[in-house]
Formats: structure tokens, sequence, C-alpha cells
């Protein structure tokens, strides 16, 4: 009886939360599989997940140095935590199924080939050679591996059944290149012409294929033009449709399949998920059903059952509205159309309103019914639409004033003063509110934007104390002080709440919120893995050195590959792979892609000209395939959202 | 009778080629609206349109210099043109629609502006003062506001519809952009901080409002973050929060709500169409129709009579088989429902094919039909699929040989005789296609590929034998030279024709030529527009004088206003408004974003920096709205292809 409804519930609970692991139904695996799936062992997988990944900024070459016994034995106990959560699996599915899954030898296979790695670079350390930690670069392996990520790798999963489409536009897009690789080649090559920094102009096949290349990401227009335009204006042409045919067509060609293929794979996962929550549902079902009269049904009392092992903490009131919906007759139990639905029930939040009286008026009823207390009740409501509307436009007006004021100059003691008049402007503004709206409605469970309005309050408020007590006390913390600068700048944000059609589009933008997080680990796992290739590859070889040292290496970035280069003349030293940090910002740079070429080529000075081929396949993976995924995510929700 | 069937064709002619324009249905103005109807009259007015538009070719300043008088007396014959025009329309339509249409309003203002404004520069010009010729940025409003213009205007239409949207989010967007300044003026204002060029680094409020609009476009990636970046790496994080919520966020929702709108419009304008045409067809019927029995239908020998007047040039086949749909049951009469089908069918291109025997068949059975024969037509052919593609194969080979051997140098003998032997294997496969296909099936009418194939060995055949004999009477005009090179190369593109998957990407794309070419019309309007105003402002202020001429004015292209500027140490003095041509050419660059503050400040420079508002201007109307349009033309076009 009891393993039943373990049994039914592990079911139940699978298709509320679209899980989709085969697991044994012997009584042991079962309660496994409910241990499993508890939320402190997922916490567990994810905690050591991020410490997993966290280790390259302790690892050398590192933001926080740390010794590298300290990191490997970090590393080797996130492993053995892996392992762990592996080998429970094993115990919950059946074995066929788990030596089957991809999944499952991935992660596996990144054990081994860590450890490996480990022990090489180990040995190599003790008698002082540097080794080269690759298996650093797996790392998101486990990120992406491990059954709570499904969200990241149904994205993965959409990528590659894009990349066949993607495939042969690409191939097209570069026949395409080649072709006006050639032309150049033939118009441009033997015309002896020179680009601004004097070198040769379009001589050599691969130069012009590279420069094309970049054209394509616009970040060397106009100036690949200027000497074949200043030659004969006819010549710009050449570089139009290119611009025309690469660079604007080709780029909505991939965003087209691209989101075209999203679409399409998106509707085939809800179906996919659909049919298999039902057919989870399906076989609870079977598992509790008893006959009464001529059909099948699930009786009260063991749904009731049901429901407290799937979600222990639903309330009384609660469990008695599921029950309430799911036996509409009131008959004592539920059929099975109604025992279907209680999956997508339990995901839906109930919100118990309370229509109290307002606490002023229990307390003081004459003084808050009051012609005057109306008056501003209605006002703040605004309900009277023409007139009311004014107590909205006075405090946007404020709050524009107050934006002149924090751009003046605040040495200014007149301005300090003014900025407690603002603040407390807003908190007459908050109090009018909660005179007027019931307290406990207003910061109800939904009610987003009362929130959002008076916590930034509070923080312009907690910041404006702040910066008073740090400019008396003389202390002078910089962080600190920029921290409370930007809170008591954000309160402007006011604005938003009090215009209808901006709230609107935060919103929008704030429900997308949860699947652009999705997107973040996706990009995570690809910054990440791009960023250990880069710092093994490009470690050290570029070096911020202080300006104002004077030294002449700082000129070049303590590397004389980089004399006279652009890179070392737009002072871009920083931009460099010498730790995690360095990579990640570097990497956000390339995804601008403004600039590409030159932080390529300056990274190509200091290495090989191959070297411009990392740039390259980071500008295909991130630029051409995840952003414009990204653009499909957002074009999508507002969709759906409008 | 006659007068009934000429009102008759003129709502079935309108119907078919979804023209909504109201007539009057006497019948002299009937007939004077066939005749404005005529494919001449519509000729002669895009002609004069051309030619009005043209006119900036050959004023001051001009590509080609023409005098005053000549140019005037050009434009005021395109404005009787169009006034004639006008006064046609205006003899068709009834007076009170032609006078409460905006069309007709503002091409009848925009005739007498231009006049006031011709006689003004006339006479400025005749006391030798230069005046401003203001009138010219208004010519695109002929292109727009004739009636043969209705896909432009409908995309002009769809272009205003999404402006409220559009507002909102560009509103909350400048909000965003001030927040951000002031975070930036008090986060960096006080540091003392240097840009790469020595000068002061966010100190001024409006100078960072600019750099951060810049950044939006990534025009001034990375450096704008560089020296807050040297100070703390902290600092990347406000940029990166910057462009991930302005650059790729809003940037994408504009796109979204662009789309989304375009969209909706798109199904209403296809639903109005959809009406206006059945409309018309209905009237069209209750003109003609009798009874018969108990329902009303047109008799054959009448409808017969319509459709030769609504398509004169229909063959008697092509009308038999019309009639033929229209009357299924041979009654001698068409309904209702088959009448009103008539404007579809008209638009429906019949293309006859002829299964004739290949000539050689004919002429020589025996031969043809012998088993040698028969392979090479199979092999052609490809028809058993496995062994026979090698056929294919072995051309992409050659052609891939091919592209080598034009990278390689050609002055080398072995390298010329190879390209007879390329264009000799080439006009092999055309022979032998033409050897197993009925020549006449071959090149029909739908064959495009065939087509586009052979026109492309033809064009290289000429411009082969062209080159040499140039080569060998030492001929040397390089424009010649360089046409005959971009043909022989453009012999690659064969490759197309043999990959699927590569033609019907391709295919696509020119499916969507037609509404291309409409986007064409839509971007000429704007570009047309500001490059006038261009000309106007900008006009002198910086000029390209030859740098091996040594003279110091070419460094700071003649304008000492930049001297020391990026602008002229990029030598980008060709970048300039002092002609049509050279200003379509800097509109492109700037479309293309990339430099777009570097172009922005030199001409801010030689004026003042109000100027900049001029580029942030066509910025907001050219990247955000009209390239987002191309987006959306182009995603829409795709998911209908796939
Ligand atoms: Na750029």
């Amino acid at each position: 009886e009891d393993q039943e409804l373990l049994l039914a519930a592990a079911y139940v609970s699978d298709a509320q939360y679209n899980r989709n692991v085969p697991f044994e139904t012997s009584p042991q695996a079962i309660r496994l599989y409910h241990f499993y799936n508890h939320w402190t062992m997922r916490a567990a997988t994810y905690f050591f997940i991020w410490v997993n990944l966290a280790l390259a900024l302790f690892e050398e070459p590192a933001v926080f140095p740390l010794p590298f016994l300290v990191t490997s034995i970090a590393e080797v106990l996130c492993l053995t935590a892996f392992f762990g959560r592996l080998v429970h699996f094993a115990k919950v599915t059946p074995q066929k199924v788990f030596w089957k899954d991809t999944k499952n030898i991935c992660v596996m296979v990144t054990i081994v080939l860590t450890l490996i790695d480990l022990v090489i670079y180990g040995s190599l350390e003790a008698v002082n050679i540097r080794g080269v930690r690759w298996s650093r670069a797996l790392r998101p392996v486990f990120l992406i591996n491990f059954p709570e990520s499904r969200q990241i790798r149904r994205t993965f999963r959409s990528i590659r059944n894009t990349l066949p489409d993607i495939l042969y536009v690409f191939l097209l897009f570069l026949f395409s290149m080649m072709i006006f690789s050639l032309m150049a080649l033939k118009l441009f090559g033997d015309r002896d012409l020179r680009t601004v920094e004097g070198s040769p102009y379009f001589t050599n096949i691969l130069d012009i294929a590279f420069e094309l290349y970049v054209l394509v990401t616009t970040a060397n227009s106009p100036d690949v033009m200027m000497p074949a335009y200043e030659l004969n204006w006819w010549y710009s042409l050449y570089f139009i449709t290119y611009i025309i045919i690469n660079t604007y067509i080709f780029m909505s060609v991939f965003l087209a399949v691209i989101y075209n293929n999203y679409r399409k794979h998106l509707k085939n996962e809800i179906h996919t998920l659909a049919y298999l929550k039902h057919h989870k549902m399906t076989e609870a079902f079977n598992i509790l059903k008893v006959k009464v009269g001529t059909e099948f049904v699930v009786k009260e009392a063991r749904w009731r059952r049901l429901v407290k092992v799937v979600a222990p903490d639903v309330s009384s009131s609660h469990l008695e509205l599921l029950l309430r919906i799911s036996d509409e007759g009131q008959k004592g139990h539920v059929d099975k159309v109604n025992f279907l639905r209680l999956a997508d029930l339990l995901n839906i939040r109930v919100v118990a309103i309370n229509i109290k009286k307002h606490p002023l008026e229990t307390w003081m009823p004459r003084v808050y019914q009051s012609s005057t207390s109306l008056l501003v009740q209605k006002m703040v409501q605004h309900r009277q639409v023409r007139w009311s509307q004014i107590f909205v436009w006075v405090y946007d007006v404020i709050i524009l004033i107050n934006a002149i004021f924090i751009a003046l100059d605040e040495k200014d003691s007149l301005i300090s003063y003014a900025e407690w008049l603002f603040l407390s402007l807003y908190i007459i503004e908050i109090l009018l509110k909660l005179y007027t709206y019931e307290p406990s409605a207003y910061f109800g469970r939904k009610q987003f934007w009362n929130w959002f309005d008076t916590l930034i309050i509070i923080a312009a408020l907690l910041a404006t104390v702040a910066n008073t007590t740090i400019q008396a006390r003389k202390y002078n913390s910089q962080q600190v002080l920029d921290i409370v600068l930007i809170l008591r700048i954000l309160r402007l944000l006011r604005v938003i709440v009090s215009i209808q059609r901006f709230r609107v589009i935060v919103t929008t933008l704030i429900n997308i919120g949860p699947t652009m997080l999705t997107f973040g680990g996706l990009v995570l796992v690809v910054y990440y893995a791009f960023a250990i290739i880069g710092m093994e590859v490009f470690h050290g070889k570029i070096h911020f050195l202080d300006p104002g040292s004077g030294s002449p290496d700082a000129l070049v970035c303590g590397n004389p590959a980089l004399k006279d280069s652009a890179f070392a003349q737009g002072r871009y030293c920083k931009n460099n792979f010498n730790d995690l940090a360095s990579s990640l910002i570097l990497l956000t740079e390339l995804t601008v892609v403004n600039h590409f070429a030159l932080l390529a080529d300056g990274f190509a000075l200091v290495t090989h000209q191959a070297a411009k081929l990392y740039f390259i396949g980071f500008h295909v993976v991130v630029v051409i395939l995840i952003v414009n995924i990204f653009i499909a995510f957002i074009l999508e929700a507002f969709f759906v959202a409008y």
C-alpha cells in the first residue's frame, strides 16, 4: 500500500517537474529516487559544480592565487561528489538505461580525464615543469550533463538540430567570401596600394579573406575600403555589394534559420513534454485506481495521501481547494480525467487574498472616512482619471528635478539638503499609499511593483544616511562609496513604476528572466571553455604595466612584438588572458565585435598568425550562433507576451 | 453595352492589380481611367520621377556639373509632368475624394514649394549669392505619393503604425541611458581620468550621453571602457551591464516590436486587399449579369469580350483554358463564384510545356539511341543516383581547381592556357546537357538555373576573348579590364547550380527580390533626403586632396579644424558630402555603424557639436527602424519559404 503510494508519487512528481528519468520500481529504488530528487541533494550537486567552475579563479593564472595542492584537493573533492551522485543515479535507474545514456558516459569520462590531467600536471609540477591543465576546459561538461540542467541541455539540443541547416548557409557564405576574395585580389592586388598604416593593401589571398571576414563583423569598416575608394569611387560599389550580401543578407539568413529551427524545436519539445506528462500520470492512476460502478477512480483518502507525499508543504486549505476542483461532484473519489490534471494543478500558485478593512478604518473610522481623508485616498488611487493623474505627474516631475540635482555638483550644501527633501517626498508618497491601501494587501506576494518601489526608496534612504556618515567621518572605502552612489541614483527607476507602458515592457522582460538564466548558463559554458583555452594559449604574452611608471615596456604591453601595433597604441594592454576575470571581460568585448580585428591582430602578433583562428572560431560560435539564439529568445518571448 | 464592358473591365483590372482608386463611372471618365492605368503613362511617370531624383547628380555640388539653367529647366519639365499626371487623376476620380486624399495635397504642395525655391535660388544666383536648395530634400515625395508606389507606401504605413509602440521602448531606452550617464558622471567624473587621446574622460554629462549612445552602436567598444577598466577591473561590470541591457536587450526589443507590428500589419493588409478584390469583382459581376433560370450569370460571349479588354495580350489557347476553368459544366455561361475568381486566374502565369522529341533523335535516331549515347545521357541526367553523381562532382572539383588557378599569377603562360582548358570543359558540359535534354525545354521560361548557368559561361567566354584581345593590343581601359575580370571570376558561381541545398537558399533569396526592391525604394527615399540635407550642411567642409602631392593641407582634409583628429589621421577625407555619390557612400558607411563616432566627430569639428544630432538622427531612422524592418522582411520571407 505504502509502496504503491510512493511509486505513484514519484510519477506525479516527475510529471509536475517535467522530469524524464526512467527508474526501477523496487521499493528500495523508489525510496532512493525520492532521495535523489530531494532539494538538498540537488543543491549540493549545484554547489559542487560551481565550486569546480570557480576553481579557475584560484589556479595559475589566478585572480586570487592559491597553491596547487589546495585547488587540486578541492577539485578531487568535487569529482568525488560528482561520482557519488552518479553512483546514486546508477542505483535508481535500470542498468541498461544507465549505460546507454551519453550524459552518464560523458560525466564518467570527464572525471577520469580530469584525474589523469591532475596527476600529470602534479608530477610535472613536482619536477618544476609547467604543464597544461587542459582538462579544465571540460568542466562545463558537469554543468550540462547532470539531469538538473534539463533547460540548458534543451537549448544545446536545439543548437545541434539547427547545425545541418546552418552549415549549408555557412558554406554558401564561405563560398561567397571566396569569390569576393578572388575579385579583390585581381582588382586591387597589382595596384601597389597602401593601407593607412603603410602596409601593402589586398595583395595576399589569406589576408584578404581575413579582412573580408572581419568586414562581415563590420569591425574594419570603412577603413578596409578607403585605399580603393581613394583610387576611384567606383570601387566602393564592390565593398557596398559585399556588405549588402554578406553582412546584411547572410547574417539575417543566419538569424532566420536559427529562429525558424528554434521555434520548430520548441514546438516539438512541448509536444513531447505533454505526451510524457500524460503517460506518467496515467501510470500513477493505474497504480492507485479502484473500480467504482463502471469506471475506475481514485478514492478521496488515497488521493489526499498522495498529494501529501508529492507536496508535503501544501496547506490544508490549498489541499481542500485542489480536492474541490478534482472532485467536482463531491462523490468521494477522483475520476481519471481529473486525476490526470493533478500535475498541472500542483504547478498553479494559489494566492490567498484577504479583503480586509484598513487598520486605520478600524481604529478611527470617523477620521479615516472624513471628506479630506477620502479626497487624499482618491487622489492616491487616481480613480477620477482626469484631475487626480496630477499626483502621478507631480511625482514624475519631482524625479526629473531630482535627476538634474544629481547631475549637479553635490559639494554644494544646498544640493545635499535638497537630497533630503527629495527623499522625504518619496517617503511621504509611500506613506500616503500605505494610508490609502490596506498594508498587507499592498505588500502582497504578487505586488511586484509595490515592493520594487519601496525597496528602492529604502535603499536610497540607507545610502544617503551612509553617505552622510562617511562624509562626516572622512571614511574612504572607494567600493562602499561607489555602491552607495549607485543605490542613490537607482531611485530614479521609480519613473518606470509610474508609467504604465514602461511597466508593461519591463514586466515582459522580467517574465523572460528564468529563460534568460538558462541562456546565461549556456553562455557561461561556452565562455568558460574559450576562456580556459585562451588562458592556456595566450597567458602572460601581454601585460598591463602602469603607464605612469614611464617604463618603455608599458607602451608595448611588456612585449616588444607589439611595437607600433594598433593594439599597443590603443592602450589595450588590459585586454589579456592573464586570469579568468580578464579573459571573460575580453571575451565579452569580442562578443560586442567592435575592434575585433585589432584585438585578434594583437594576439596574433605575440604568438602566431594562426591565433586568429581562435578569434574567428569564437565569433562563429558566439556571435553567429549564440547571439542569434538570444535574439530568437527575445523575439519569441515578445510575441507570446504581446 | 460597350460602356458597361469598359466599366466592368476597369473593376476587374483594379482587382487583378490590387489597385484601390475610386473613379467616376461616366463613359468619358472610364476611358480616361483606362488611359491613366496604361503602362506607357505609368512608365512616363516613373521616368520623370527618376530624372527628377537624378538631378542631384548634376546640381551644385555635382558629380557631373551642369549649369543651373539646364537643371532648373529639367526640373520644371518634371514638375509639369507631375502636375499633368495629377490633373489627369483629378479628371478620373470624384472631386471630393481627390481633395480629401493627402497624397494629392502632398504632391501639389511639393510642386509649389519646389517652384518657390527655384525662383528664390535663381534670383539669388543672378546677384551671385549662394542660396540653399532645400526643396530638393522633398523630391522623394513624388516617389512615394503617386498611386504607382503602393508597395513603398504600404511599408511607410507599416512604419507609421509601429511608431507608437516603438516610441515607448525608445523613451524607456533613453531613460535607461540617462540613468547610466548619471552613474558614469558620479563614478568617473572626479577621477581625473584621461582617454587614449589625452582628453578628459567622462566629465561632462552631454559627452557621456553621446559616448553611451555610441556604445549602443558598439562603435566605441572597448575604448570607452579602457580608462575605467585600467583603474579597477570592477568598473568593467558597469560597461558590461550597460551593453547587455542597452545594446543587446533593447536592440532586440526594437526588432521584436517592429517585427511583431510588421506581421500584424501585413495580415491586416492582406485581409483588406482580399475584401476589396471581392468587392470590385462583385461590382463587375453586377454590371454584366443576366438571369438564367434562378441564378444570375455572365454569358460566355460577354465574358470573352471582357477578358479581351482586361488582358489584350492573352493568347486564344490561354483564353480557352480560362473559360474551361470558369465554366466547368460547359453551360455557355459563368456563374458568380467562378466569375469572382477571374482576377486571381488572370494573375496565374501559364507555361506551355511541349514534350518534344530531341531534334537529334528525329534526325539520326540510330546514333542517338545507341548504348554509348544513352550512357552519356544517363550520366548527364544523373538518373542512376550512385555512380552518375560523379559527373556533378567532377565538375565541382574542376571549378575548385579553376579557383586556385585564378588566385595564381596569370602572367604565367601555362595558366593563361589553362584558362582556355577550363572554359572548354564548361562549354562541353553545356553541350552535353543540350545533347541530353530537348533544347527548347532546357531553355524554357521557368528554367532559371539553366539560363543562369549558360549565361555565366557565355559571359566568361566573352570576357576571356576580350582579355586576350586587350593583352594583344595593349589596350588599357581600366574599367573594361575590371569588368572583364569580374565576369571571369563570376563563373565560379556555377557551384551554386550543382549543389541542391545552395540552390534552395539562393532561390528563396531571389523570390524575395521584388519585395527587396520595394525595400530598396524605401531606403532610397530616406538616403536621398539625408544626402541632400548633408550636402547643404556639410558641403565643402572636408576635401580629399591627393596625399601624394605632399601638401600639408592634404593631411587635414583641407580643413585646419581637423588637425590631430582621428578623422584626418585615419585618412577619411574621401568620406565627405561634396557630391551625391560621396554622400550616399558615406551614408552607407554610417549604416554599417562601425566608426560611426569617428565620422560624426569629424563633421562636428568642422562645423559645430550640434552636427552630431544629424548623425544620431540618421542612426535612429536607418539603423534602428529601417535595418530592423529589413531583418523582419527576411525573417518573414524565410518562414514562408521553409
Ligand atoms: Na562595430
